[in-house]
């Protein structure tokens, strides 16, 4: 699982601040996570194969989340594209992209899907063969959705040695891997518990941006390995936060530890702040495993 | 008067490579001229104040000309704009910009005037007290506009030797300015030419793009001091010219001979080119007097 923060600003794209992107690389799937203006160039820049983006998923339709999608829907087409697009988001994001399609005249040659949200609870929104995406409703100013990103859990492992132990006929090796016991020849049962190993653990991420502190989304995130958590302020500009429905880092940080997650990371800072540094002293204090995003910056998770 | 490309190319943005906008500092107004994605970023680049753009111009409806506004009319309330923006764009611009700000919820708190246009003859769409700006209908896949910046011509300047010569009293002054001929009070009619010089010359830009060849412009933009022209292509790709409605090097520079216009300036390359030194020879050869622009190009004018 790898994450790549195209941007992690607040607000307004500024020459060394991006707004809100992200791109989660998990099981083969490259899923694009908000599209502020810019993103177009950001992908290029991180070198990142337009084609292979299927799924795009969009937290809320304020500007800094979403203004760089028409473009990048644009530019799929001048690059000829063929396959589906599917995009996840608030209902009347169809409406606004096909209304901007239709004034210049610039129909997609490819298939473009809407999968409009308005559920105020969390909904399974894609799942295939080992991922599944569901929303984490959230807190703010308009509707917003945060998506929790989950690996299904794989098959059991073989015991390799216990199978040649047992003297097991390959035929029930599918069997094994799925969880059932074996009944051998001599009608002797074998638990799959000595003949396979537990499966590798499913990794999961959730992204949660923009929301004020909520703990309503804790069950959804619970134990979840990666949390992304807003932190547009720190607690010295506490009061903004409830008043523009955004946390402080101290607060992202007591949600990560309430819920019990792995990591944390950090974003969507206000371009108030010289140094992101703070954010991150601030929030280690509460849940010490914390790191910051920036643009660019990459996670092998 | 000083034009600022802040991006020049045809499609999509790209790392190096702006879509289409500019701006155009004239008699203390600063005009922003199309607006595709990253105009923003752009404009800071550039340390132009955004607090200075009262007027911003809007030639079609495609996504390199325009995606880059929604971003910057929320970036204008977020920076606490109190003072009037006004926005002269095709019909429709009114409606994909309400739509993305009732979706966000989040309307301007500054007076934001569209001002829609739907002629298919040239008309003035702004008149301050030193300049106007008209639009000049051009050849696109869909409605577009050119627009014309022209000083309007000034004052007559006072010859003030002649006018001490024969003793004019300060009270006509005035209306030599504005042309008129003076009667001494011994009743001698002092022809206006003798008392005054001719004013400056009015300094007048075209910013033409997109467009195919079109001699029908060339009434509208005749000896106009500058003349931005797109030239998306090359003629090795002539054919794709009428095609796609765009222009050539060597066709700006025909409409540019026959216009007989001062400079030409060529733009909007598609990024197919590694280098756009060829647009240059290309036009050079039937109209000497050509510059490109380059993003970030100032051209003091």
């Amino acid at each position: 699982m790898k994450l790549t923060i195209l941007g992690c600003y607040a607000a307004t794209p500024r020459s060394l601040n991006n707004p809100t992107s992200q791109v989660l690389e998990i099981k083969n799937h490259l899923f694009l996570i908000d599209c502020g203006e810019g993103t177009q160039v950001q992908l290029r820049k991180q070198k990142l194969k337009f084609s292979r983006i299927n799924h795009i998923f969009i937290s809320h339709l304020h500007g800094d989340h979403f203004f760089g999608l028409p473009g990048l829907i644009s530019t799929f087409r001048l690059l000829g594209r063929k396959t589906e697009l599917h995009v996840y988001g608030p209902k009347g994001i169809k409406e606004a992209i096909t209304l901007l399609l239709k004034l210049g005249d610039s129909w997609t040659n490819y298939p473009l899907y809407f999968h409009e949200l308005s559920s105020l609870e969390s909904e399974i929104v894609f799942e295939g063969n080992k991922v599944t995406v569901s929303t984490i409703p959230l807190q703010h100013r308009i509707y917003t959705n945060g998506f929790l990103f989950k690996e299904k859990i794989g098959e059991r492992k073989l015991n390799v040695e216990a199978v040649a132990k047992y003297r097991v006929n390959k035929c029930y090796f599918q069997n094994i891997k799925k969880g059932k016991d074996v009944i051998l020849e001599n009608g002797q049962r074998i638990d799959n518990r000595l003949l396979s190993h537990d499966p590798l653990p499913s990794k999961s991420y959730a992204f949660c941006s923009d929301t004020q502190y909520s703990e309503e989304i804790i069950p959804l995130i619970n134990e979840v390995g990666v949390l992304y958590h807003e932190a547009t302020f720190l607690e010295s500009e506490k009061a903004l936060a409830p008043k523009t429905k955004h946390s402080t880092a101290m607060e992202a940080a007591i949600i990560a530890k309430k819920a019990n997650v792995g990591k944390l990371i950090l974003g969507h800072f206000s371009t108030r702040y010289g140094s992101t540094c703070p954010f991150k002293e601030e929030a280690a204090a509460i849940f010490p495993n914390v790191e910051l995003a920036e643009d660019g910056r990459i996670f092998d998770l």
